[in-house]
């Protein structure tokens, strides 16, 4: 595929790479932490941008630590709504993508008391000033949903920071907005290092290969835009959402992700659900027109969901087995982060 | 006495009195919170300024929670340095002055996950623009050790919730200087109510009515000042720290704190100990210039503290006994947070 390929490469990207060849040939050394903060429903944009990858490095054998950030939706809005709808419907994402309970640690943030005990220790390793001039959270604080940005916010990346050393996580994969971020995870842990001996790995960020999947209005694909086919979503409903989807008046079909944005993203979602080049499959349909293009996204999100949303139909006829998993995985977090934080107050000199 | 009997009565020393009156009138409706940072020996200035207090609320049958809080050392200093040695010199001082394990809870911060569990909802209840402002934060910022503005102090407001809520203390004893603190403690309870439904009380100020004492260099009496007589000093000790204090050169001794700051600070240090009248005690000395002076404190001193030193190192032969004490408030402590943290959970409608 010719997707990513023109891109130029920078630094973190040749890092990245040489980290994926480090996976393949010692997945037992890695430790990934990845997840999601339960605010709505996982969606295609999600599966092709990291629930994939996921399952990826999962079977490659590394270890897949999955956060279910429960507290941290409050970082950009009041209340965290429907927070068991939206934490059950995760659960039944992960499971249907083919997280394996028996070699990844599924979890919830607010379930694991010792992870938050790092929080103390870790906001005094970073100076408000640093907090401050990060952009990610410059930019988050740009589109929240608050009027003010909260304490909540501010340490945002000291509570990241928190969600990757309490399992030592030492792979996160990201995309290059969050960067700055995991610099911060890197800073408390080196800073603790440093300060008391070392405790905690440098995490490296496993930049994400995915190229962004557009919506059916033709922008950013995203939970709260309503411009989403979630994973849960079935056959009629994806045929609905992508009638409706946005293109242009031109009726013959090509991939210029620049010039025609609507079309484009269609393409694409369609490559990615057939593994295609994205410029041969838009050649294909040439002169099929929108709706030709339509049937051809229908059909191949349909199909490369079946199986996937069969799997979610079935684990939703038993939530007591799904909230097992999420139980179990609770159970083994807190193993380990009561692990970490015994070596981190031993490290610290804290009274026993 | 006259120490503080013209002083202009603000409104909070108003709310502060009538307080006052309800602890006496129904002690049982009141728990306090309050607590020290181990960060070394405390001192007369810690016995008449807050220690007394707190055993005076604990006999009024007010159930008085003490925090040793351990993960706040970190607020101001790099790193905590010999923090089991001055654990255990607090809880030596605790018991030694009347502290009673079975009608107190001594525990401390960092054996209490659920306590830090609050965090980061309340964090979530405070904007960054309320902690910028807060001047108790401006001041604590200016005479901190540390080069940068860590986050930890940052935040230091919404830890202080933390500790003060999760036992819903209801009544904190502060100084003056402590008030912005407090409030924000006041502000987090009343939004989080407001927000999830009436879980935490809004704590009220009980205003310190105990007179500021000096060190023995004039200034204010402080841990990290070298000018304090620490609690556990012997009777030679105190007598050669006392000796030392700073006079002036006239030799009839008045109680003029204005204008004879090392004079009077002595002065009060002697009355306090012998319950007296500071002006009545300097005349009673008059003619007896610095040494005389010097003796009587001394005397005094030393007679006042001799049965809380005898009791300090009896408690110091059985520190098993002692560690103890802090286990079993801390267990008391985790019942009581993880009580309030699962009346938290369900009002914030937290996945179970």
């Amino acid at each position: 595929m010719t997707i990513t390929a023109d891109l130029p490469v920078s630094p973190a990207q040749r890092r990245s790479a040489e980290l994926e060849r480090q996976l393949a040939a010692d997945p037992g050394r890695f430790r990934v932490l990845t997840g999601d903060r339960p605010t709505g429903a996982l969606h295609l944009g999600h599966y092709f941008g990291t629930l994939q990858n996921r399952v990826r490095l999962q079977d490659l054998g590394v270890d897949v630590f999955v956060l279910v950030a429960d507290y941290q939706v409050l970082t950009d809005r009041d209340v965290a709504e429907r927070l068991t709808e939206h934490v059950e419907g995760l659960l039944l994402d992960y499971l249907a993508v083919g997280i394996d309970p028996a070699r990844a640690t599924v979890f919830n943030h607010s379930a694991v008391p010792a992870l938050n005990q790092l929080m103390l220790p870790f906001l005094s390793l970073v100076s408000v000033a640093e907090l401050g001039r990060n952009p990610t959270v410059k930019d988050e604080i740009a589109h929240s949903r608050q009027a003010a940005v909260s304490g909540l916010m501010y340490t945002y990346p000291v509570h990241q920071a928190a969600d990757i050393l309490f399992c030592k996580g030492n792979v996160v994969p990201v995309g290059q907005d969050q960067l700055p971020h995991l610099e911060i995870t890197r800073t408390v842990a080196r800073r603790f290092n440093e300060r008391y001996g070392a405790v905690f790995p440098e995490p490296d960020a496993l930049l994400s290969a995915a190229p962004l999947l557009l919506g059916t209005d033709a922008t950013k694909m995203s939970k709260s835009r309503g411009n989403a086919i979630a994973l849960g979503a079935d056959a009629d409903e994806t045929a609905r959402l992508i009638k409706g989807a946005t293109t242009d008046a031109e009726r013959h079909i090509t991939y210029e992700p620049e010039r025609r944005p609507g079309v484009a993203g269609l393409v694409l979602l369609a490559a990615l659900c057939l593994d295609r080049d994205p410029s041969e499959l838009a050649e294909e349909i040439g002169n099929g027109g929108a709706s030709g293009l339509k049937l051809t996204v229908t059909d191949a999100v349909n199909t490369r969901m079946a199986p996937i949303r069969a799997r979610r139909a079935e684990y939703a006829r038993d939530m007591g087995y799904v909230r097992g998993v999420l139980r179990a995985g609770n159970e083994r977090a807190n193993a380990v982060a009561e692990a970490t934080l015994r070596e981190v107050r031993e490290a610290m000199g804290m009274f026993r």
